[in-house]
């Protein structure tokens, strides 16, 4: 590892604690930092965004029902009676392990203990047309864009003439069978069926197409038999078209190919078909493994990378149970985050560590109003109460009363009104690569 | 006029009522628009926005009290259950008065009444330095820009050792001693005094100033002596500085040039110093004030320009009680518009026009908690009262029960809390060009 010159990190005030250093205050960074205060160890968290962001909603954000600031919540606040807990916005660039020093843009910080939880970005499996023209939803900021995408092909629809020509601004097409694309697929018709159609009489909403592609032959693939068959069914309910078995394998913009010859028109690909783990420099090949995940020890601790730990999504446990790791999910890295601040706390009080054992809670997807798919462990049920199920086990996962309380009340709101009001088209300063040469060339 | 080759704007349905086309739907187009619903006139209403703007509040976004969605409103909405009026988001570019047609960049339309509505940018009284470097505030886009300026100078600011050298990224200097300019000053003086100590307690916080500049030798310039004097103590309460008789000379994006070679420290300079009318190809440099408002006559028909009218901060119309015109603001805005939908109205029927007669409601201004003054025709207060007489006439103004709901919780909120949550970074992929060579330069 080339040691470029850099400075400390200004301001961080001195202490005799040990430093934990955290990279990501995603569910796995922020939780362990959240356990960690008051505790006899120096936290230093540090994120690329000043807030959390609680992904599971992203989707109602993309279609309209929830503001950013609704699932979002500023880090500085979490941390306000907290004195051994300091955040700085920062963007790591590497670390050195035998030096125990992480780089970053605002300078180097030495630790004692390295924790990485940058979770995931999107993975396009190497199709540069997919990652160029899709839309995909990894952050607020990409939930927020698909919702301007959305409306503004709106806008654009109403001003063409022929019927044909609309069509591939108003059809909706989503690429995966997970419960992201489960959730965005139903939000996205409900849209459609209710909302649209007062917003543009002029349109014939019959021409709009929501589209649901899934690689596997079912939805939603760790869930149970009973799940995967609701989920179907009320998506089906809703009107999405969904086409299982169906792979991606290009896109220009406008006409998505599948496999066997066929096409599909639409301006909107939303891509929540996949996850790539992101990366730092300063670990070794092997220290991977192919899907890009960091091979970690039942303690969290890197394998063969002392003092380094690894966390949530970018992290790879194998055992018995789970031989290809654990699912890419909150809980996961939210239990691994909790075992490893039990974990630092016994190191420092000389007492034997606990390895990590994950309990699967269950898990669950919602299609629309009234629809939903719960699976616990020792009971599966769906409809109208799995529906209050997911409402009630999200509402209490959102950080801060507020955010819970505007949440509560928007969701009330639109499910009396049927009629989420943020289609505001706030429009961006910046235009993406791919759309800048197609405004240029309609004017 | 060039008559530049265009196809009309589509899917207009056919109509035998006469077309009114109002350009902008701030106050006056909006106001305007919805009092000609089922009239027998069919409306189209064009904005470049798909959402109607509530100005008066623009402050409070840009000092992360409120959501740029809870002060807008989705025009389409408004109109769901009118079936004369339409509306458009487009921009407009120029009409021939001869023709009777108004060109947009989404097709042209012929028109039996033009309105011209399109508010005012703003004014920078020819400096390009201060046009490159400051940032105004009349959008909601501007608005959230200033919040996430702030936010972000912070954010810089504690990664910076020496105090001296902190200083330009925590003073906030605000140009314009109006209602906007106290609102915004005495906004981010409580949010010094408040918020950010506690959001960062690295921070000295006596190391930031909080200015407002102001070029005549009072606030508020058109309000009664007892609001001017109560709005500057109750400013320098909070611990704005206030200058008066203050001239910006010149700003590089670091230090602000008064006259008398004062000189101040900031990279954050607000300017509500002045308003410029938007304009529109089509009339004859005679048609103008030379402050770029349109001449108009009491029924708001732009004189020697039959069939085209303008309203609102555009609108020029002189008469013995206001020799340079109406006060550029929303009431003379609605007023006027509600005026032009009643003569409309009396035209079809061949009934006499009224003219317009501008009723002066009272002007109010808030500076902070507490604290705001009103003047109304025949009573004047300050204080507590007039705080709450200003939330009051605010949260009634305000469009649809659902924001209104949302904007009094927020205040609630805020106001129990003392702690506005909304201090999101949400980034935005667009630097402006002034920022892009700083941002190189520092990394």
């Amino acid at each position: 590892m080339t040691n470029s010159v850099t400075s400390p990190i200004p301001n961080i005030p001195a202490t005799t604690f040990p430093k934990v250093v955290i990279v990501g205050a995603g569910f796995a960074g922020l939780k362990l930092a959240r356990k960690l205060i008051k505790s006899d160890f120096q936290v230093i968290l540090l994120d690329k965004n000043n807030y959390h962001q609680f992904q599971p909603l992203f989707y109602q954000v993309a279609t309209a029902g929830l503001e950013p600031s609704a699932i979002s919540f500023p880090l500085r606040k979490i941390f306000h009676h907290s004195t051994n807990v300091i955040f700085r916005m920062a963007e790591v660039k590497h670390f050195d392990a035998d030096q125990k020093r992480l780089v970053t843009d605002i300078g180097h910080i030495d630790y004692d203990y390295l924790v990485l939880a940058m979770g995931g970005d999107t993975n396009y499996f190497g199709s540069k047309s997919i990652e160029y023209y899709a839309a995909p939803m990894k952050t607020i900021s990409e939930a927020l864009y698909i919702r301007n995408k959305v409306i503004s092909n709106y806008e654009r629809a109403i001003n063409i003439e022929k019927v044909e020509n609309r069509k591939y601004l108003m059809n909706v097409i989503i690429v995966g069978g997970g419960p992201t694309g489960v959730e965005l697929a139903g939000a996205m018709a409900e849209l459609r069926n209710n909302v649209l159609p007062k917003d543009y009489p002029e349109l014939s909403f019959s021409n709009m197409k929501v589209v649901l592609i899934e690689g596997g032959s079912e939805l939603l693939g760790t869930m149970s038999p009973e799940a995967k068959s609701h989920a179907l069914k009320y998506l089906q309910d809703l009107g999405v078209e969904v086409m299982l078995n169906a792979i991606v394998k290009d896109y220009d913009g406008q006409i998505v190919t599948l496999n066997d010859d066929v096409f599909l028109e639409t301006k909107t690909l939303l891509w929540a078909a996949g996850i790539k783990p992101n990366r730092i420099e300063g670990l070794s090949p092997d220290h991977f493994a192919p899907n890009g995940r960091i091979y970690v020890d039942s303690h969290s601790q890197i394998i063969n990378c002392s003092g380094v730990y690894a966390l949530g999504d970018v992290s790879l446990l194998v055992e018995e149970k789970y031989p290809k790791g654990h699912p890419q999910v909150a809980q996961v890295a939210m239990q691994q985050a909790a075992n490893l601040a039990l974990n630092f706390k016994a190191l420092q009080n000389g007492k034997p560590l606990k390895p990590f054992q994950y309990k699967d809670l269950g898990s669950m997807a919602t299609v629309g109003k009234r629809r939903a798919v719960v699976d616990l462990p020792f009971l599966k049920f769906q409809g109208l109460l799995a529906w209050l199920t997911w409402l009630f086990v999200h509402l209490m996962a959102i950080l801060g009363v507020k955010n819970r309380l505007f949440v509560f009340l928007n969701w009330s709101w639109n499910y009396l009104s049927f009629d989420p009001s943020l289609r505001l088209l706030i429009k961006p300063k910046y235009v993406r690569e791919s759309e800048r040469k197609e405004l240029i060339e309609e004017r």
